[in-house]
């Protein structure tokens, strides 16, 4: 039971009670009669809302020679502790490899999440095995989203041949097909010729994968999407180029979502020209930070509408991981932290700003992601029969993020030394009080995986659509 | 109690009935205990949505020389038998007319409505009087938007200084500015040039009042609106210019909304070069059906999210009326119909089309508008508490729109002839059942007038941003 | 000696007299003194103007199966009766062919050629050969330009590593990168699947190459530039959506040239829904004509300087070659005429419409493409010491186009029927009379090969711009 | 006689001496035959290009209770030195002053120019005899545009019914109408509210002028002259929007032009939080310098072409002068110097950093304004024929510039200690060398008044087009 709080929604705010039972909410209203004994929380002064989402993280992740510091366990415990309750995790499979078996690798490794998780599933080859393991995941274990990644050639990057193939599958299957947009040649190219020009330290990083490489696929895969009459969701939007393809599309009436990290919208590119070598490597990801400007065109196409959904992309290497690149920057392992930043950096930076009203955080940090991957009103409301996945905000509570403090398992954080304002006094995973005031409660293992049914309600009208401009033959004499 | 249909609200469709009692939405869901004697309605196979919400009428209007057919006795009834059971209209007072005056004058002309109803109010001059009109209508009588007309010169234009002062006290309210966006000076110009050239006919409208004339006027209206910090909504927005600068500012974070009328997304301006006059005239409105393409501009931009609302500017006058500018294009009385129309237009084109999903048909037919204008949740979602304003929606039934058969009190209807699948088969409006397959059952007067209160939501984000930009000065030795 | 004629350039028009020597232009006046018995062509009232530079054909190219039906002798024949004087043409060597063998090849099939011509060379594949072909080619051959087909899948396709590493070749010799913008992995998808839906005919051919399949391409190839540093002039734009990429890409500074048909101009796709399976079929060539508004938005391109050259892609196939396709339209051998219709259609629906002067119209014809492709002065502007090619117009005759009476050697004409008004009376090939009033005067080898330097003036700042941005390693301790 | 450069024009680069007789270019070549005593200058190793053209100056204006300190003696002087030997001032007359006056005036003012001169006269009010004076300017006077202030309310602000009375006039005449682009009215309010903040000194400037008014009014005068269909050109285009604006017109083939000053391509609004009252007040003009990033979106539409001419808005007023606004900032006279600055800055900011070809910067400074304003050839390029104004460019010449060593009557240079490399070693002004190395040479009285021909060539097209738009009523029975 929680008292006295204001219950915040995508679409309203109210005063009320909020009531929880056997992992769900059971009522929400100011007269509530509850059981003798319940538990009650004072949320007097504060917000309460639907537990963060966070869509795109890699716990674990073996990745560029080595694998991610953090795992599934410390992971989803990181994010309670900053008001994330989900995570929308992703199974990678190396080309050739099943998608089953790396599905079943990553559920084994997920299996000892504290909170709720769920998995995107990479298509990095193609054949008839793929076309048929992704019409299992989607039908037999709850997939809903497939992820391409247009980078890192020679390993995981999808050609067009693939993206063409899998994106019309997941139009069959009522699936979202995602997308990390980076043109993989060029950074190629531009990787091995800035090596050659002597330039191998961390400030190339950002060079050799400039705005227009993300812009440049950005609009590929958003005309793949559109020639074949298929949504789409891009992965980590970084830059105006991109976010200008996104514009674009949807202003034109396509289906297409954007996503934005919490790093882009508030760390720029000169990070990588930092004296400190482990400095501008541990700020090592892709795509990087950006020249500033970007991150204002960023933050205005989330207030606008354009982008839906934060996330961090959580990908945690120490510094020893990033050492591998010291001569070669191309080898430094990319990915950086923030599931436990993420929502205070947003409210931080949006909501105290006014870019954003309260609502509109609640609906970039969980019902967007909600609605888009098809667990809402499961997950991203306060509403009867949801779960009980709530973090109750404390909006005076002030909070300086650092590595030596936070909860995540990693050495380094992208946004040490901000204090914020407002900050989760409490998180509430599945009905239980997890974290209060700096502790955490969790139980190993306890995370659930969330299953995701195909044909979210945007195919409906995606399926009537394609019928309607459906080609037909000219009969002639 | 509605058994068995599908409960549709903008974020998610459930199977559920719902019961009702003294007006209100008492319970949603499977199983419901209701009291014996409770009228059940059937809805299997049906959608039960929010009643429509037509925020653009102008009943009665005394306009142009004369004052329009239909008044709020059959208007609102109209508007039952197409679904609509909530309109917002305007108070139109005369340049240097108080407000205030005006605003009772429409009061009590309202007070026959059979269905709920709320007023905008238009500043067409300025002076310290409306300044303080404002502040009253704002804060006793719940009007929380301002109209401005940037057309109609010589009658009830408002020129940029008023423009300017208007939009700041909105920002002082919390109140929403409206603008009616079209270059009045050119317009007049241009009528003269033609009435000059010999063109007298109604194929001179659309040429006096081209996209560029729109395009100008949003632009201007939104860049003051940006200027000042306050937020804007543009409507009956009717073509790719002005849908553009919508687009251009939100993208860029603005708080602009854009409203559409079911004739703009549906007519071209081919009408007016028609060979009877009288069929011609009768599409003369403002802004007027547009060259084809914009259509098309239109639909994408509703499904993109860069419109928000739909309406009708229900505004009619019979071919008597229409007659006046027998010789004169610029004196016919400007007004279309369509408040009984726009729900199943909508439906057609939009629905069963694929362009809108059945959740988005519902927030472009009624709960953004209930959210824009801060009647939400009590209209536009069908919820516990809210108002038992309801359609069942059938989407099978077949229905020839024409001006012999509808409700509306006009001799012409712009979309005769067509054969629309989706019609209500029942309207409740105020937990009443009013209409039922073809037959109303209305009371005069039943209707009540809505308040809407100042500062919805996104004033919370406006206020903060504004202060965040507050300028400083610099302190000097 | 041309007496009496409005002498039209780029920048100016002037009434003077011209006077030619040896084939070049040796004075411009107005009371010019020529030797005894210098053949006079009495030019009053009519402009004479830098003869046609069509940059873009395929004289007796192998393609498809088939050979086209112009060769070089008929095709630049046909070209002096319409006013053009000098055509580029391409030579296209098959995968793994040297690109110098291929070279060869051409140039003795233009050996017949009546007036000068030279080549761009296709970059159709890759390896250290072509690396060095290209060099040979720019530093002895006077090639200046290489095309790159981003279509035909399993045939001239370049791949992305292709473009990449050509256009980089491109910016080390000074040459100018071309592209045919199509993405031909969904061309060849799409293909499949009308195949597969039982859509065989010609009417299949637009719905296999869409305009966002176009626009991915442009967008793919100008971002490759922007990143490289390089400038790229993109053929036969045809859409909105590539011309809006090129926009783009100009309005931020980039190098962007593009090309527009006369055809894509002046026709629509309605052509290829024609029941007559042998018209249809004559109309298919790549990209496809298309809907109609794109032809407006290619008109005001060139107008406001978005496109800077026409073309034709002059590529014949007759009736019988064309109907290798007739059960599969993917099988009809792409290519449609016009280097003889070009000028006279422009003039007809540019010039006399206002929507071009007639100084852009000798910019559009034929000085940009000089400019662009290094030929001028000595191609596309009438000044002392430029080759004596021009044409003598007369603004009011009237002309039929028609198969039955074209110079083409092609049994159709997409511009059949169509009377313009403003055609050649004259026109003067290396300071010959070669057409005179429907009569050719013109000799097989006449026409020379014209050599094109590397390096373009816009190169200057290419360069420095590029060493301007060129990136800086951090010296760390 | 100037011998051994390479004379640069918009459209190419040749090498050839250059001689000129009675103030004209008599012959361009490479082995010329000249008169024996002819003076010859060496100019080997430099570029010969045509002399440059500022279109935009205000010498001796009496402006904000002041008079500009630069007269056109010492103005047109300090031109030359910087190798611009053409100025285009503007006639300003006070509402309700007869045009003819006001031009009577400036022309007696300027009759002490060294160099030739030319006028636009500004159109502040609106009756019958501002229409009939504009025609006899037109007929006699050889004024071929006129310019009108959308800002400065309550005092030369032209209101939306002068604009289209004004523009329409200019297409009648086949002049072009000029816009200063910024709301008048928003920045009346703007200015008002930061003084009743007690922001007072030079840093409200630009606050109180942001950049959305000039988008606004950008867009205004843009809608109007294409509701009109009469070409347009705007001066001094500082931001992004206005810029945004001018390409969004060209693209769709409207014909519009835009200027930039080299101040705004160079600096931006941190001037105007200097601690120093006085240098702040100093770079005070109207519209003011603009955040950083605008100045690259200027510099890519130059390059790009969206942007067509360069001027200074040369408006010079001392320190004394400045302090009229000591205690209120909206009474500091607005404007700044640059007439001599201007084509060092642009080359060194423009040529050296490859950002422009040498012919682009001739484009720019000169070619583009003469075509534009209708004295092409006769200025703006150098050909046989041609006014002899001349300014041979030593690239490798370093300058620095400083108001301690300029040769501009006012105390300040916004370009202060700023090192240019490429200046003027010599100016020629009607086959006169006037400036020297450091030393000017020039008389009093001697420049000439230039008359500016009615329709230039644009028109041709303006009118055909025009005549093809225009409407037809349509026949009723």
């Amino acid at each position: 039971m929680i008292k006295g709080g204001k219950v915040v929604n995508a679409d309203q705010t109210v005063n009320a009670d909020v009531y929880c039972e056997d992992g769900k909410i059971l009522a929400i209203g100011t007269e509530l009669e509850v059981p003798a004994g319940t538990e009650v929380i004072d949320a007097s002064g504060q917000y309460v809302m639907p537990g963060g989402i966070d869509p795109h993280t890699h716990m674990q992740l073996p990745f560029m020679g080595t694998v991610a510091s953090e795992d599934f366990y410390t992971g989803t415990a990181a994010g309670l502790a900053g008001g994330t309750t989900t995570i929308i995790d992703f199974v990678i499979p190396d080309p050739q490899q099943p998608l089953m078996d790396a599905y079943q690798t990553w559920r084994e490794w997920a299996s000892r999440s504290v909170s709720d998780y769920s998995f995107h599933v990479a298509v990095t080859w193609w054949d008839e095995s793929v076309y048929q393991d992704m019409g299992r995941l989607v039908n037999e274990e709850g997939v809903n989203s497939f992820k391409h990644f247009m980078a890192y050639k020679n390993a995981i990057m999808a050609e067009d041949e693939t993206l063409v193939n899998s994106f019309n599958r997941c139009l069959e299957l009522g699936a979202m097909p995602t997308v990390h947009a980076e043109n993989g040649e060029l950074v190629y190219h531009l990787q091995r010729k800035l090596l050659t020009m002597g330039i191998t330290g961390p400030e190339a990083h950002p060079l050799s994968r400039p705005t227009e490489v993300e812009g440049e696929a950005a609009n590929r895969a958003i005309r793949i999407a559109q020639s074949l009459g298929v949504p789409l969701y891009l992965v980590h939007v970084s830059c105006k180029e991109a976010v200008d393809e996104i514009a674009r599309a949807r202003h034109e009436g396509q289906r297409v979502y954007g996503e934005v990290l919490a790093g882009h919208l508030e760390l720029d590119d000169s990070v990588y020209r930092h004296e400190d070598w482990n400095f501008a490597a541990a700020h090592v990801m892709s795509p990087p930070f950006r020249p500033q400007g970007h991150q204002q065109v960023l933050w205005k196409a989330l207030q606008g509408g354009t982008l839906q959904t934060t996330a961090t992309d959580h990908c945690c290497f120490c510094a020893d991981q990033k050492a591998f690149g010291k001569d070669d920057f191309s080898k430094i392992p990319n990915g950086t932290a923030g599931v436990e930043d993420r929502m205070m950096v947003l409210w931080d930076a949006g909501v105290n700003s006014g870019r954003l009203s309260v609502n509109e955080f609640v609906k970039v940090t969980s019902t967007n992601a909600a609605q888009i991957f098809n667990i809402y009103p499961r997950k991203g409301c306060i509403a009867v029969g949801a779960d009980a996945d709530m973090v109750i905000w404390d909006p005076a509570k002030s909070h300086t993020i650092s590595a030596t403090t936070h909860h995540q398992n990693v050495d380094f954080n992208i946004f040490e030394g901000r204090t914020v304002t407002g900050a989760p006094s409490h998180t509430i995973s599945q009905g239980n009080l997890v974290y209060k005031d700096g502790e955490l409660r969790v139980q190993e293992g306890a995370g659930k995986y969330i299953k995701r049914p195909a044909f979210p309600s945007i195919y409906d009208a995606v399926k009537k659509y394609n019928d309607m401009m459906k080609p037909t033959a000219v009969k002639r004499g």
